[in-house]
């Protein structure tokens, strides 16, 4: 048993604010939360100095695994070059597809590793990771069993992993989409053998229609696969409705949706996985307080990804839901711990509850307000499941 | 004399990209730029393994000197409380004078020594630093006093120190407004002496009016202080039209101007201060790009103050200033360096050029790109004055 003693402020959604308390840990799950002090003795004690703990934040949107970003192309976004543009000029997806299927799977395990490192040193304790930079059997399935490995490393944060092969039609099938189609198809059960627990498709326009990714998301779920979408976040192209039809776990981005849609990830219990940076780069907010308001479950994610967005920070993500989408300080925090959670269909984590894993993040700061007012507030010290690691940057 | 060698890219505003060079270092200036590994043999060599140089990153707007954050208030407005709402409830800038009063002035440097180290690691090497949490003689001018000792602390970055006792009217002085103004404009001599290179009015709605502000800042002017004013961030009164007509050095935030006040500010060479952070609060934009297209120098600042800006990453801010205002990468840069320093009032810095301060910032990059990509890009390593410093996160 150890004792994360002089807690100041203890957030953790669904429960009322405790202040000055300790937090006892046994093995890798929370064992209780006692007035300071009155927790008897324990093997191991750590002084949290009446910091802010929260649960490990959840990150429900990334894509981690790819050989480097593309910088120059963000260079040139910057300067009004549009995603279009430079997707036909040979960038965009396609581009990190061919750096990616160029590199050795040891060097990509180098990079991914360094990346999530950073987001569980950012306070980051689980990870939804998807593929999508190979378009090809073997170059999907392997990253599936990479992350799939990666997700019982304990010096990393735990992993999601998703299945994306519907990422982008590769060039090599631009000419034949529906036998690309078919082939994700084919692979599904694959990728639920190699260690995937959802697929994804990247449903919009310039990439799969509604029709291509239902016969998709059929097999997956016809697999064991549960469902994500990226849906209607460049066209109002019916993502969402699809999301809703087929009671997927999560519709993510959302930036073009109307009060329809939303009534309809109400009626189907679907999250809403929502992705502040991406946002701002788009220029467009999804209706963040409309799904709040119909009753959604609302997530937040990264979104990081090797063209649009290079944070590995939840706190960030949650300073840009308050400043940007108008969530309160106590909706980000829940939309990126309990809300993640129940996007990835776990109930294991997300809350300091009695029973929960011991994921759990103190804060340089005496209170949560510090999520608003410093954006990617650091860490100051981060558990998983009761291991204690130093924080990064 | 020392040498930065193999750097990759050097982007230094006003010249072209070059691409691997040295950059050689004589004392606290640099010396000169010249092709990887033909600089000849020097005392000192880095290796910057092809990363990315630029010049040390210039803050032009900041409130550094205060007791502690109000991160209860952050989190109320988040919850949908107003800034004017809280003010009444005895909350905002009010709040912040009584704990700043009430601190010890070594408890107070500690603090601002803590978070202007965070700047410096985060790559920047000059901050413009603002008084204005003691509104009463003593306190003003001893916050003046201790940040131009600061200032000559090779440790932190170079201040810039600016007299603002006409932050707020102290709650003592309510009832008799022009008596605190007529204060005001008393200390600025003593401010002067005390270190103060510049005097700043909040000028806005629920602040100083302009008649007051003119009244300060033509006394300042006499006294030797150049001027810079909180112009038009929370209503169109009249701030940049009077920075305009008295030739202040900067006008800063620009929330609600038009294009009346953009061509004035083109017209005096004032330059434009714009803060990301606070424009992302406040939900308004400054017109960036208006300001850019009439020929305005732009400036970038963090608005750092313990209310509403608790960052201290300018790499942030360059993010922000491209993704929600519009900037490229170049001409964020440029803001943040050369139009800082203009807003400043200095030539020796903001450029990497010979006889320019080396004052010199490697970024955990390859490419300038990833200003875009990664909110609050970090330094790898950071040099003030040729001296070489650790980053920090």
């Amino acid at each position: 048993m150890k004792a994360l003693r002089n807690v100041g402020r203890l957030l953790s959604p669904g429960s009322p604010l405790r202040q000055n308390v300790d937090v006892l840990v046994d093995g890798d799950l929370v064992a209780g939360v006692v007035p300071a002090g009155q927790g008897g003795p324990v093997e191991e004690d750590f002084d949290c100095a009446g910091c802010l703990l929260t649960p490990g934040l959840i990150d429900a949107h990334t894509h981690p695994l790819y050989a480097r970003p593309r910088l120059a192309e963000a260079a040139q976004r910057a300067a009004g070059a549009s995603y279009s543009a430079l997707a036909a000029a040979g960038g965009g997806i396609n581009a990190t597809v061919r750096d990616t299927r160029a590199a050795s799977f040891s060097d990509l395990e180098l990079g991914a590793r360094g990346r999530l490192q950073r987001w569980l040193g950012q306070g980051t304790t689980t990870v939804e990771a998807k593929t999508g930079y190979w378009l090809a059997r073997d170059g999907e399935l392997a990253a599936v069993a990479l992350l799939s490995r990666l997700a019982n490393d304990r010096s990393l944060p735990r992993l999601a992993v998703t299945y994306l092969a519907a990422h982008e039609v590769p060039p090599e099938h631009l000419t034949a989409r529906a036998d690309y189609v078919q082939k994700v198809v084919d692979w599904c059960p694959d990728a639920r053998r190699a260690g995937a627990s959802f697929c994804d498709v990247f449903c919009d326009e310039g990439a799969f229609t509604v029709a291509e990714s239902e016969r998709i998301l059929a097999a997956a779920a016809a697999a064991g696969l549960r469902l994500r979408l990226h849906a209607d976040e460049l066209g109002l192209t019916g993502g969402a409705r699809l999301a809703a039809r087929l009671s997927a776990v999560s519709a993510d981005h959302l930036l073009r949706i109307g009060p329809a849609e939303v009534d309809a990830l109400a009626g189907a219990g679907t999250v809403a996985t929502l992705c502040p940076v991406t946002a701002l780069n788009m220029g467009q907010l999804p209706p963040a307080r409309a799904l709040l308001d119909a009753g959604v479950t609302v997530a937040l994610g990264s979104d990081h990804n090797p063209g649009t967005s290079g944070t590995t920070s939840m706190s960030l993500v949650l300073y840009l839901a308050i400043t940007e989408l108008g969530l309160s300080v106590e909706e980000a925090l829940a939309a990126a711990t309990v809300g993640a959670a129940r996007s990835l269909a776990v109930t294991d984590r997300g809350r300091v509850e009695p029973g929960m894993l011991a994921d759990l993040v103190l804060w340089q700061a005496d209170h949560e307000g510090a999520f608003a007012w410093e954006p990617g507030l650091r860490a100051r010290r981060v558990w998983r499941g009761g291991a204690e690691l130093a924080p990064e940057g």
